[in-house]
């Protein structure tokens, strides 16, 4: 048994922009050689999100911010807000609900995911952002 | 530290059809003579779900889709639906949030859960379906 | 590769009780000499969470149950609640929705965490509550 720990980077225009961050983690499996195992994705920052969903327009530019305004609207004045003068109360309630974390297996190298299924990173804060996620492989 | 993978299939009926998998799960735990460790549950699917729940029926006849209903409903007209004449807008909300992944650990072969703590698998498609889960079992 | 596998055990009030408990898996780790690796932590009951949040008392002590009373509010008459005579339905929905496991990466002994990200434990259920985190270390 192995571990290796690497990371990615990249840039977001925050407002539950939704990444598709399939084929980042795929490659950085590969460069392993890692065979057999998982791999751990945490994301770092409390206005992030990392879930699996099918990446399609319809869910990624509509639906899905749509849900979330449901019960964590972004316009709401939260307690958050009027604490410390901030706007984005809705982005932590979206990120801890949706999770930070997720943990996926790997066999002969390659993710073991539905058709439909990739791996998304949703930046839930309300401006753009820099951000990193851990990614973590296991195995032999 | 060895690691073993493994899968459960089943079939469901669809529409928040939610399977108690806690005993399926041990059963494939003892298999591995694997003493110490946790097991990766990875469900195949954009429309699955994984979570811990109390499985009686109140909540898994009921309670758990009406909460659903009121921030993902099936009945919506998703701009997913809109796009790919589809009806299941809702099963990708639903297993987005949902989670389809989920690590629990084990001692002396045994899950650790609480008395009324089952894992349970939810389809949140729209019809019947055939299943897989990932079972990958790391420790000593 | 080696595992550790030890527990937290801690009290809360219940209703929606919030606990950081960053600082005592932090020490976990510190206390297994491990290096590399991550950290499985999973709460045993089904009316637990564990995900991560920004603890301030904006969002701990009103904003997150605000959200939660949106879809699964505590005074609602749950089917769970009429065939147990209970009345912790929305626990258990609360519950499957947030998760009860969460695994996170430690490099040099160190939990890698956003600045405003800590880890939190809520109690969902009505009443307090004496509870028990696992928390299971692997690595190098």
């Amino acid at each position: 048994m192995q571990i290796v720990t690497r990371s990615l980077e990249f840039s977001t225009n925050g407002n539950n922009h939704i990444i598709d961050i399939t084929n980042m983690v795929q490659d950085l499996i590969k460069n392993t050689y890692l065979k057999e195992g998982n791999v751990l994705l945490s994301a770092v920052g409390s206005t992030t999100g990392i879930t699996t969903l099918e990446f399609e327009p319809g869910l990624v530019k509509k639906d899905v911010n749509d849900m979330f305004e449901n019960f964590a609207p972004y316009g709401k004045n939260y307690l958050h807000n009027q604490t410390w003068g901030d706007n984005n109360g809705a982005s932590h309630l979206r990120s801890m609900l949706t999770g930070t974390s997720l943990t996926l297996p790997f066999v002969k190298q390659k993710l073991i995911l539905g058709t439909w299924q990739q791996i998304v990173f949703i930046d839930f804060d309300t401006r753009p952002r820099d951000r990193k996620v851990i990614v973590q492989c296991m195995g032999v």
